[in-house]
């Protein structure tokens, strides 16, 4: 080692000794002839006094040193009780430089702003501030954590393989031609869903792996293309055992930050949810309910209102926003996809404004505000049209309000289990939301195709797909989804009609899922299991918006890596070897 | 739980209870009117016996049972001692089946033998068996041990991203294309050996990994287009406190298995292990040096043996092995590139026999036996030519004969470090040999270009390329190298020099390795590290000659999976969508 200790260790039991630290010049201080220089090294910071002007003359700040020197007490006054040093400083006997650094692009300092491009593009230099190391090592004990409770619970670790084949799973897989079978191409895993539910077949009955899972998706938001999983699955288990599970493991998690979350977690079904809240990723850290008024508005004369759903949210202390703002919103809900967001404001005196107020009754004026619980000098928001996307509106215009006014508590904690959610979907619906409608028919799955119905749906999901409830279970935080499962689909016969649901026709289902069907054939033991999004779940621990602060060298909204420039071109020899316009043989492998 | 014990929980202590459980129906036996059912779990298995006909009559191996029961003692001389549940059996009062099974297309019977394929294609029935169960089981807790282990020192479990840049590393890359940026291409990683070293300049100073790795190799013998990396690397370390904190690692995954291995390890120079057994993978558990006879033979008249190196490995009691033995391993010999295997038969009477005694002097023959120190009765193999070919040959002759001749004692571990290795080879050497030369110059490195020069050769390296000693260091397992390492370069003047000597120019090094050489300019530290060959080490624990053992989803020998069928043929929506035909942009990314 080219030291004796770590600056975490250099206290004042060491008053008298001779040490060896090694690390990073983080500050340097001039005092006539003297040198007071701000040793760094991953467990802190310790104090190094150079009194040689030819040691100290040529160190520059990120220089990387290896100073022996004596421990002393530092002069009175000068303590810094933030330090574990703090009491000491080294006097230096000795210092070498084990690397110079040119001047930095910018400063290794938490408090001054970096763009990210140049953070992700140096990056190397980013992890050495403060809070990229807390989060890296933050990711490190939470995995451990989750490791050392699963194997408390006989949970076995197994590695799934990612050189796969392409299982569509409701977004695009990347791909990989395959050199020895020209023509032929491997996919990365979405998910390790279908290896998982293998392993169950196999007997593993307790599985986990924390798993990198790819998808190429267009990277809206906070998407990365590869991502990581905490990914369990058990045999003979059913929603209830999953739940607990699950519970005491978040548990455990949010320990590492001193919260203690209690337990049972609160539960809500998704069709409550979405009446309540407007999503099934509900953030419950503040009320602001939505309220239907589709009854409210039966006989309404107002056009615009005469829908199959007309819902209103309020913004408390929302009437004295200026008209520029009332604007905003408008431009808001249109690039939602709405066509507008209508509103109206309760003034002071109770009358209502604003343009949509003069379109009601005399009556629907007279009751509104105490129909949706609003106050002299609030605002309601207005949604009206099919059920669903108004809905959606309305609670994405909760969540802003709710930012917007500071209704959240930021030391708040709010978990909640989104239960019953619908087996299927129209497939239009999710086509239009964005997402692939895996199959060709008028319904495609909500969790995925493999989720099994509730066991009072088990005979009747085929008949009535739009009733049908799946035995599914989503765990929200603060209004992130971070983490979701089911109880799967066991007998083949269950796992064919529900293809059959989806338009996926027998040849195709033999096709992509046939060796999933096989294993079904062998005594598959009925078995469920959950995914946590690792990285959002990582993310909320060390209290980040975006899980880009917790990856070690993520990628930017297009997929590009800044500091290593991939993706890249190929050279025509790699194109040629990796047989990309190979046609692919009918017989392609031994 | 559709349970409430498991079978190793199941034993006298529970006499007189009820209790349920699930798992399948191992073996079936009928005695007029009852069904005596071995049930199997995760844990093992119980005797459950049903008296009911409709109940068992429709039972089958491998159906997946829920049974509730009463715990009795089995009749005295019933027990079976090799189960936990031995004692007792389970008097079935309710019987459900949770699933059917097909008839299988071989028996859950480790006694049963099964070809790989089959094996491979239903490896959700053969992770059933006993010894599949056992190996997946082992690799999960060498994980726990490792990571624990490396925990406890102090190390940061970091990931590192998979979908990166292509970075020539000794075998060819897998390639991804890349849809946001038609025409470019990600490359899967060959070993995060770039992103680790990126770490320390970043100061995370411990970082380990369980990492899956890619090569797009020629699947010669045992190796997987994936595979498993236990990486690790630390800043201001060298070679003394790697090899350490290896030694302590390997000693408690050997505990697993109840060896203890002591420590140090020994080590063995590159040369020396060159010289004496003709590889850097020595397995010690046999002696068999090669003797070198350059010398003995300087004067010779026999024409073969006037050669830069002659050197000979003697099989005891060789002499015996008949015509059609002696030819078999000329046979060998030419697969391995060698023109033959020369050989001296040594007869009881001390006479020398076979083809190449009559060449040699009256003199030559007269010592031959002592120089090798062979006696009678034995057959002395010679191989003479270049050096290194030729220590080649001897070295896997001598492996040959070892495992022949029965010398190999299979209880025993033989564990050495094989250090001071040459920095670089001649180009031309790694490619005879198979391996992608990095570079364009006439020397390549051995290890990799990221390889220090031991600090004694630090000036002279790119001056005398030949002599320069790497400071690195493989440990080798009963003739297996399960891992190696190396104390890196961290100064960019170096990392210079060296891409110099390896023929890279300037314009390529900042293409290839910018971002590398960029890092290397800002204070990058002192640092080194290791990476284990994990699927090597697990099975080695589990005493499986082939690493598919220990992988759960392996691939076969072109790469192809017969479980899924991957790879397979993309569509032409896929292929479009990928931009696999696109010319890539000079502007990539937003």
């Amino acid at each position: 080692m080219l030291r004796t200790h770590t600056t975490g260790e250099i206290n004042a039991a060491l008053i008298g000794q001779t040490v060896t630290l090694s690390g990073w010049v983080a500050r340097r201080r001039d005092h006539g002839g003297v040198a007071f220089l701000d040793l760094r090294d991953a467990a802190g910071v310790a104090q190094v006094v150079v009194r040689e002007e030819k040691d100290f003359d040529q160190l520059r700040n990120e220089y990387v040193l290896r100073v022996t020197g004596t421990v002393e007490r530092r002069p009175a006054g000068n303590e810094n009780p933030e330090l574990v040093s703090g009491e000491v400083e080294i006097i230096a006997e000795e210092t070498e430089v084990l690397n110079t650094a040119a001047p930095l692009p910018f400063q290794i300092d938490e408090h001054v702003a970096v763009g990210e491009e140049a953070r992700l593009r140096h990056r190397y230099l980013d992890l050495r501030r403060a809070g990229p190391q807390r989060a890296m090592r933050m990711r490190s004990e939470a995995n451990r954590i989750a490791r050392n409770f699963l194997h408390e619970q006989s949970y076995t670790e197994v590695e799934t393989p990612t050189l796969t084949r392409s299982t569509p799973e409701g977004a695009r897989d990347f791909v990989v031609p395959a050199r020895l079978a020209p023509g032929s191409w491997y996919a990365l895993p979405q998910s390790p869903q279908l290896f998982k539910q293998l392993l169950q077949v196999g007997g593993i009955e307790r599985y986990y792996q924390i798993a990198r899972c790819y998808r190429d998706e267009d990277f809206r938001a906070d998407r990365q293309p590869e991502f990581t999983q905490l990914d369990i699955e058990a045999s003979f288990v059913d929603q209830e055992d999953i739940i607990e599970l699950t519970e005491g493991l978040v548990a455990q998690l949010w320990k590492l930050i001193d919260v203690d979350l209690g337990a049972p977690l609160p539960r809500i079904t998704y069709h409550e949810a979405m009446r309540r809240y407007g999503t099934d990723k509900p953030d419950l850290r503040f009320g602001l309910e939505l309220t239907e008024l589709t009854d409210y508005f039966k006989s309404t004369p107002f056009r615009v209102f005469q829908a199959p759903y007309v819902g209103a949210v309020v913004m408390p202390g929302g009437a004295s926003q200026p008209r520029r703002q009332l604007d905003a919103w408008q431009q808001w809900a249109k690039q939602r996809g709405a066509k507008g967001l209508a509103y109206v404001l309760i003034g002071d005196d109770g009358e209502l404004g604003g343009p949509v107020a003069k379109n009601l009754s005399e009556e629907e004026r007279a009751g509104l505000a105490e129909a949706v619980g609003a106050s002299a000098g609030d605002c309601v928001f207005f949604a009206a049209g099919e059920t669903s996307p108004s809905r959606g509106l309305l609670g994405a215009a909760r969540d802003e309000i709710a930012a917007h006014v500071g209704l959240i508590d930021h030391t708040k904690w709010s978990f909640v289990w989104v239960v019953d959610a619908p087996m299927f979907e129209p497939a239009a619906e999710a086509r239009a939301s964005g997402d692939v409608a895996v199959g060709s028919g008028a319904w495609t799955a909500v969790h995925h195709a493999f989720t099994a119905p509730k066991p009072e749906y088990a005979d009747s999901f085929d008949e009535d797909p739009g009733a049908a409830l799946a035995y599914a279970y989503d765990l929200v935080c603060n209004g992130n989804e971070i983490g979701g499962g089911s109880i799967r689909v066991h007998q083949r016969q269950m796992q064919e009609r529900i293809f059959n649901v989806m338009g996926i026709s027998q040849a195709e289902a033999e096709e992509k899922f046939g060796f999933l069907l096989d294993a079904m054939k062998y005594g598959a033991p009925p078995h469920g299991g959950f995914a946590f999004g690792w990285d959002r779940v990582v993310a909320l621990l060390v209290g980040e918006d975006s899980i880009r602060e917790v990856i070690a060298f993520p990628k930017t909204g297009g997929g590009f890596d800044p500091l290593t420039s991939a993706p890249a071109p190929i050279t025509a020899q790699q194109r040629r070897e990796a047989g990309v316009d190979a046609k692919p043989e009918s017989a392609i492998h031994q």
